[in-house]
């Protein structure tokens, strides 16, 4: 007979074929193979005998009842939806997992004091109205007006395409009121090489880091590459690389900070001009607030000197700033005693990316759980996470349920 | 009566205002504004008493006889097409300051030895085909097959060009045999900082800078920005930033030597993304081509063993290598006894930009004269000389004819 890991193996090569274009894996909020992907998670929740249930946004829930349908659940899910030209693991395997789990629990005849609710979210990448956590803010009753007001380039809005497009046939509400959740649990691919790196296939997650996005912009005088000597330019690429090398050692001496510097564009931009202007984006996170904010001062006193030592105009504008999400130390403690007697090791990592979990936060405490994927990569049809890594992270969540039994 | 510095003022305006374009100042290879250019210099050497000619590529000569026509000519020139949105001094100040010598020689009734030519070349600058120097070459014999061949980007070749858009009345072949003159001697802006930063209005020039075009490329590998921590990434642009601030430095310490990063792009070029690739020019400037060619060794050494330091691939490629072209020692002794009892101060500049200087001196000997442009600008409708300077710079070139008197 199947196990619940072998049922969950087939299931990721099943929804990764569920894409709405024929060469590569893509499913955007209510596209056709994101609706067909909710009909899929809904059979596969019923057959783990839950009560199933679908939103008309497409994000669908499979309940299982526990002694007390009084208690508040506890919630475990993850997004349905996928990039464009994706693997088939991102968001994926956090539904996949849970149904594997919930399928255990039936297996060996175990009931929680709490009903536990699988969530499959219909939105976290944004992709189609350039908007992440569309499907989770729904169920959190984040979905405002600014939200439901945006557009997909025909110019559709969210509101719009939940009334037209939306699932129709026997759809109920999911919301949850702030409070009302014992907690939310999420398990998710790492999306980096930390685990790769020191050889685990599981780690808890302490929170999501808080993010700053920076534009920065140097500027100085356009010279003759040939005519102009060293000591007479004011040269904004050069200022730019020393910014550079600057916030990649303050970043390197501040671990888990991480500093980027991923685009970079130079005008003039001929190869016998003098730089007049480099202007050049920089991501920076930190799983504390406090300290990203510090170190924020610190590298715009940096920058600022480096443009002023070299007689170059210096802006620095935000673009974006958005504060940590920790996540709950009694619900990750928990997780980390259920990981140690599995493992033998109990890590926790600070995700430098964004997860359902984020919005989660809002409705009660959360807790991750992070599985070792191949290079780290990922929002790439090389995506990939061993079996067994997989059979650990589901072995872990149900360890974690079966926590709460009495 | 108007002196002819005077009228040389008035000459570099009424050049100026001949154009192809309406809004700012551009005459390119056998255009209209080009050959209206040629007509009006034929104009004021005939002024000057020179017997004038021209050739089918628009390049102009003014004889003004000396009293051996046997004896190998002194030549004197600069170019009269201009870039697109040009400034009025670059090329055309060294032909109008040459008539404006002659005019001078004439009033003050001085015969030379031997006979002066004034030329004005068809293109310098190479806007039309891409290929510099057409005029100098074509005067020098080394309009070759390869330089007739290249074509503009309405697909018409240099030789069609003159065939079906060149002068037809009157033109006369201007051809020298290498050997055949006594010398060259051009009159140019600096399009530099130098002069002005040294608060000098001339300078003699000790030739022109060879030349090195690279393009360097690093790759290491895309990671989110967001889980990759700073010791697992292999990020191309700190690399890059790296090479450019190191290049930076050894250019500093090396006077005159300049380097100069112009260009650099990022891949993926994602404000989140670890940067892949990062490819930058490299533009390397030294008037001694041992120097240079050294200092290329040593660079080259030093970006490997950054991007080795870094795990990188390193790719470096050579894109152009021109060599240095001296000025003569002996003529430019000569200009510089003049410039010393002129101005007080006879300083020597190497080029770092090119002129028909270089072409010419496959004749035979060159010198050149650098005149303080205002914040280095050329190539700029702001380009300006100060009517004193350009004053300096004809009583420098009157001064360098009349030394070759018995």
């Amino acid at each position: 007979m199947e196990t619940p890991t072998q049922r969950a193996l087939e299931r990721i090569e099943a929804l990764g074929r569920i894409s709405d274009h024929p060469d590569h894996l893509v499913r955007t909020f209510l596209s056709d193979a994101s609706k067909s992907a909710a009909r899929m998670i809904l059979g596969w929740m019923t057959e783990a005998g839950m009560v199933t249930q679908v939103a008309a946004d497409g994000t669908v829930r499979g309940i299982l009842p526990g002694e007390d349908p009084q208690a508040p659940p506890l919630l475990i899910g993850s997004h349905h939806d996928t990039v464009i030209d994706a693997g088939k693991y991102d968001g994926a395997l956090g539904i996949i997992s849970a149904i594997a789990a919930v399928e255990t629990l039936r297996d060996e005849g175990i009931r929680l004091p709490f009903d536990v609710h699988v969530l499959g979210f219909s939105d976290e990448e944004g992709i189609r109205f350039h908007s992440t956590y569309l499907g989770s803010k729904s169920v959190a009753g984040l979905l405002d007006g600014d939200a439901l007001a945006a557009v997909d380039s025909h110019g559709v809005t969210v509101a719009e395409a939940i009334e037209s497009e939306g699932i129709r046939d026997g759809v109920t509400p999911i919301l949850y009121q702030p409070g009302s959740i014992r907690g939310y649990i999420e398990l998710h691919i790492e999306q980096g090489r930390v685990l790769e790196s020191g050889n685990l296939a599981l780690c808890a997650v302490s929170g999501i880091s808080g993010q700053s996005r920076l534009v920065v912009d140097l500027t100085g005088r356009a010279d003759h590459a040939g005519t102009t000597p060293m000591a007479l330019r004011r040269d904004a690429l050069t200022g730019g690389a020393e910014c550079i090398l600057a916030a990649e050692k303050l970043a390197a001496e501040n671990p888990p900070l991480v500093i980027t510097v991923g685009r970079i564009e130079v005008h003039p931009g001929a190869s016998n001009s003098v730089p007049q202007n480099a202007r050049f984006t920089v991501d920076l996170r930190h799983p504390e607030d406090s300290s990203r904010n510090q170190v924020m001062g610190k590298l715009h006193e940096t920058f600022q000197s480096i443009a002023e030592a070299r007689g170059l105009d210096f802006n620095w504008s935000v673009a974006q700033d958005s504060d940590a999400v920790p996540c709950d130390a009694v619900l990750t403690s928990r997780l980390l005693d259920v990981l140690k007697t599995q493992t033998d090791t109990g890590i926790c990592l600070a995700s430098g990316a964004g997860h359902d979990a984020v919005v989660m936060s809002t409705l009660g405490p959360v807790a991750m759980i992070f599985v070792r994927c191949r290079d780290g990569l990922s929002h790439h049809p090389d995506e990939y996470a061993s079996p067994e890594d997989i059979a650990s992270g589901i072995t872990a969540l149900v360890g974690f349920l079966k926590s709460f039994q009495y």
